[in-house]
């Protein structure tokens, strides 16, 4: 290239937390096209303040995706595109679709299922040279007991597992909005605790910022 | 009246969870003119269910009201309609204030300015020969150690003593919809727990049209 | 089911009384998806009041179809969505093309057709194991010696005739209707004496739920 | 005038069925101001029939006047216009909000407020050397025991005698439907049996063009 | 038909001046689907002075066409529907394009195609049972020396030689354009002295509606 | 002023063919608040080919003007500007009106009438000492027998006239619009020879540059 | 405050950098309220790191303003607010209307007016108890000798004399923007070299966080 | 041709900056379908002062189109329409991906593949009779140490040398922008520097029918 970067193609495979409005078929080109979500302020902030890492973001995220969806459209949507790293964040529709959707079990995704689109994602990314990196699924509720958070934790344990399991990154959000929970309500951040304003984007997008430091700061 | 009739007109006084794009100035004349909440339901209910209470609903409605904005326009968006009958649905942005603008103390109303509230409105009222109806706040919330809750149910409490002390009709949404909530998930009735879709109106609704039995069933 | 309902699928089958704009291809999901008519306002009421019945509502309503264009995409629309039952409401097409289009022969449908389509429906339900519930046409006019009162009155009666030969549930509307119609004058309820607004969905709803007490609630 | 034509200049005094969206304040000026009604079409018709009559229209109609709301704005709205000539088309709403609006009293207006408002009407204009036409209100409905229909009978049967007290000219539009509405059925026309499509604007414009023959034609 | 009229279908094949927004891919159903232009107000005449003839009228215009484009959809868009009848209302845009389109000449159509066009077609319709009416174009212009009205006078020559050949009924609309051009100025009619206003609608409509005395009175 | 250039303010008072959307409640300061018609052609051109000029173009344009209505907002809209130069294009409407409202008396402007504007605005103009430049009407019809360009004719004469009395910069548009025309056929410039699309924007702002050339070049 | 945050009021006053389509008339009480820009951003991210400030954030921006409009709205649109602080962020308007609209005299403010509006300001605001923070203007053009930069600079260089000469915070966003250009061309963070992006964005208000922790941190 | 025109058709291959708009598939037959850029005030002037060329302008321009891209629809959207002349107007795009794109390295082009791509448009276009017209890229800033304008003048130097090489006409608008740049602030004609305005519309279009006098004027 003849900027001199090194660069790095970082696709972003998720639901509608991710999607924000990115262009069709690949969010990738200017910065309306990463949505108006977290991707967009995760790409500005690491092009300013770390601009050596050669970072390209390309939004594959698509609203209402569990992970069977992700699954589904993984070739098609991500290997396609060559990647050097892949960002999975997926859960929460696993997790919601048990309660907002209680009566229609076709769209329910269990834990051992989620456990599994997680794994088979893995080994195809990898089996591409693609690098993987797992964004646990978060629940804007403190309450440990709410049945939607406690599911939510549950998913997240999977995915916590599934990470250690196989050496591969992984970063809890759902640790870092519990934090900030303590100082505010949840409706600061997330109306219907699922979907963050900007002040919950830039929960997410910090603390994304911050692991990539482990990842691609070296 | 020509239709023999008696008309007993029930103008009702709220936040969003009544306006729900009803018409301006005044919310009357045909179901759209209602707007497309828990009202417009609860006319269709008593007028096929009931049409011998002779009532004629009139939605005053104003999103994002506190008990302190509908003090404000007591005079002109109530009284100045000759009224029999007010229903005050009030309580929940007084509540919410302290949790989504945290910083913004011009916009928070204490319990005690909430009771002030209600006392000044019910002695307007039944100055003017309006007889008053007390519908309580709610927050589709079972949890009641969550913060807002919690608060919730403190304005709920002085609408209830107020209801006591003054021998106005009051009804208790939150215990109908604390019943409903062992059943159903929150999100099914209000994403964001304050604003109920139809499932939610239709709790409202038929709550209301029993309790009214009592009022006008006689 | 993990949540412990035993899940029903019922399919709406029927025309813009049904349709009101509800989601394509599929309208199930969520309340909108269900349309803005009676099927989400009867979907609010089950759910609240029975929701042990376990009733997943898929609304499969077109604008504009005749039991012919229902008959037509029975086995796309219906059967592929494997049901439990499905609620048929058409007739009134069938009854009004010969008086807003007496000129075009092609779309009317003879009340022996309506009963050739209604008969073939049914069979194709019932061989894929689902149940059929029979909802009446209906005309807010309560004048029976209006031409096409008296033509939806034949309708009606084919579908009376043919749900009391087959055993199905029947749920006569029109009766509904006309009593409240000695109440109300016909544009309360629909300006057009076809399509209800709210106050004719309460009556759809009303009357269809008290119906599946019978079906369901045993 | 440079053209050689005596202008006469024609505003029409009604509710929606003259309204039909023209141009605001003044519906003068081109087609398009005249609104999609029967207004723009009697106009075409006139100019190409009968150019000499000279006959300059302008539309003043407001949606959902009565007779009571047409008397309110006469000063402003007519004699403000220097007018030759008025054709008050009023009294179907005078008639329906006994119909669609029985609960509401403050909107209904009498038989005996209706001619009231016709002849202060009537004076006013002829005092300002206007001379009047009116056009009967109608209803798209066949059977004359339907309660709307004779309700709209009434008001009409005011109008023909005040017409026939005051030797002023007098078009009864409900005869032409009458006779048109034996051949077909009232959807044809009107869904709602008050507001005319194209086809029952021909009807009015039709019948105003003959009735004119007597007044301008001489 | 049980309603005991004697239905022929007429389909109208056109340009612009018959489309006027007419429902996609045909234009039959409802007065709204015949477009804003002649067709639809030919259609109220007809059916308001002569509901007798039977006559159903379906709108095919589509705006731009030339003689040329008709001709290459006739299958598709007229033999397909199995008309009793073809109102042929085409030309202006053959003669048009020469002056607004004066380089670009793969879009010029001459008069010898234009005689051969209005032949192929004629043919087939006749072969298919099909009965043909002439309409011939017309262009706002009284100056028979402006170089596009004597262009359009050489296509409507053509047109009423072809309709004497083969003695089909021809609508001279040119000579009734005329005529009211006499009185009233161009742009009374038609701000581009092509596409008529309601007023010009009419005069087209009537001359039509008297023409199709001869044809459907009898 | 820091830029070095000699600004000089020319406001442009017209009606429709110099209005063309321009910004409220004052033209300028970019390039759409000059609307898109010749105005803001004639700014591009004249700020490249002549930036010595430092002309600064305001377009107060009102579509539908007369010389009347320019006449009634002189003071509002050109003298409280302090303009150098005004640039009065008017005319076509006063012109218009006999022929497109014929029996609308009140808004015909007679070539006295139209005389006396001018020379009033004119007056008002210099008075505040603020130089005058004409532009012509103009009619886009080469046929000087025609009604419509006959008369158009009148009003040009009389601007000629009054330019010549006054001693001040006449530009006849409607000489290089008949130039253009016997090129052309009008269509190519204005589909209703009133209104220029950019082919005939060029013309008029072309033949406004060259004028200047006389009046600023020196 | 029952919240237990010692709340500090801080307004936002500048121009379409800060504005970004806040809400009006006071741009507070939702995260879409302050706009689209740095200012919600900013908001976000003190809320999450620093919620102990204690920062409530009012969007008062104006798009277009220059230091003359900011000073002839500050009574109205700062002062009425009761501020604890204002940060002003003005200027860029100052130097662009010498460039965009140089032909404009009116709108073109000096550096010497522009220190004086500044002064004015400041002092205004301390007079009534509010505490300055002075944001500078940029130009995203990293080329000094640029006219438009050169000339932005001047201005900036005001600001900074201004803040030390009255010991006010001053943040010199230029310097900020200047290091970034180092490793991005402008058009990175703004197409037009004046309204920053997402990316822009987030140097404005990682930049002032960082300043605001001299300011709000101790 | 009937009109005496010898007509060549010329065909604008390029990218935004001929595009603007235009009609698709292809921006032939009205002003509008030439889009609002310079091929529309191109086409305007050409046919008011060189009518005599016949030169008939097809707008093809594709917006964010490189040399590549234009390469890859050339049989398509060029070859297809059997053109006298195309202009190609390309290479800003081949320049701003490094700028704007840094990290995205499948859309660069480098200046060997813009000179490849150049030749085999001109080798195809020549090979089909198409004489070729070569429009150098610019960029709206003066300085030419920026690193973009830079850049810029290298693809320009590719297409000066192909010109001279293939002896094709060649206009460099880049010395047409940059006299205009002594007078005025880029911001006058584009505010990113690549969009012209009309005044930047306008220097294209006044060197570009410069030019062609002496391709068509001979």
């Amino acid at each position: 290239m003849e900027n001199g970067f090194s660069v790095k193609k970082l696709v972003v495979m998720g639901d509608s937390i991710s999607d924000c409005g990115r262009a069709r078929p690949v969010g990738e080109g200017s910065p309306d096209a990463l949505g108006n979500g977290y991707v967009r302020l995760l790409d500005a902030m690491v092009s300013v303040d770390h601009p050596e890492w050669g970072l390209h973001f390309i939004n594959m995220g698509v609203s209402g995706n569990t992970s069977r969806d992700l699954a589904a459209r993984w070739a098609n949507d991500l290997i396609a595109q060559k990647p050097d790293y892949v960002l999975i964040q997926i859960g929460i529709n696993d997790t919601w679709r048990y309660f907002d959707r209680p009566l229609q079990p076709d769209v329910h995704v269990t834990t051992e299922e989620y456990r599994a689109n997680l794994g088979a994602m893995i080994d195809s990314a990898e089996a591409a040279g693609c690098r993987v990196i797992l964004s646990s699924p978060f629940f804007l509720e403190p309450n440990r007991d709410d049945p939607m958070r406690a599911a939510a934790d549950r998913y997240r344990a999977e995915m916590a597992r599934c990470a250690k399991a196989r050496g591969v990154p992984y970063i809890d959000l759902q640790e870092r909005f519990d934090a900030v929970l303590t100082r505010h309500y949840s409706c600061r951040m997330a109306l219907d605790r699922v979907h963050p304003n900007t002040m919950g984007q830039y929960v997410i997008a910090s603390a994304l910022e911050q692991a990539f430091e482990e990842i691609f700061g070296a």
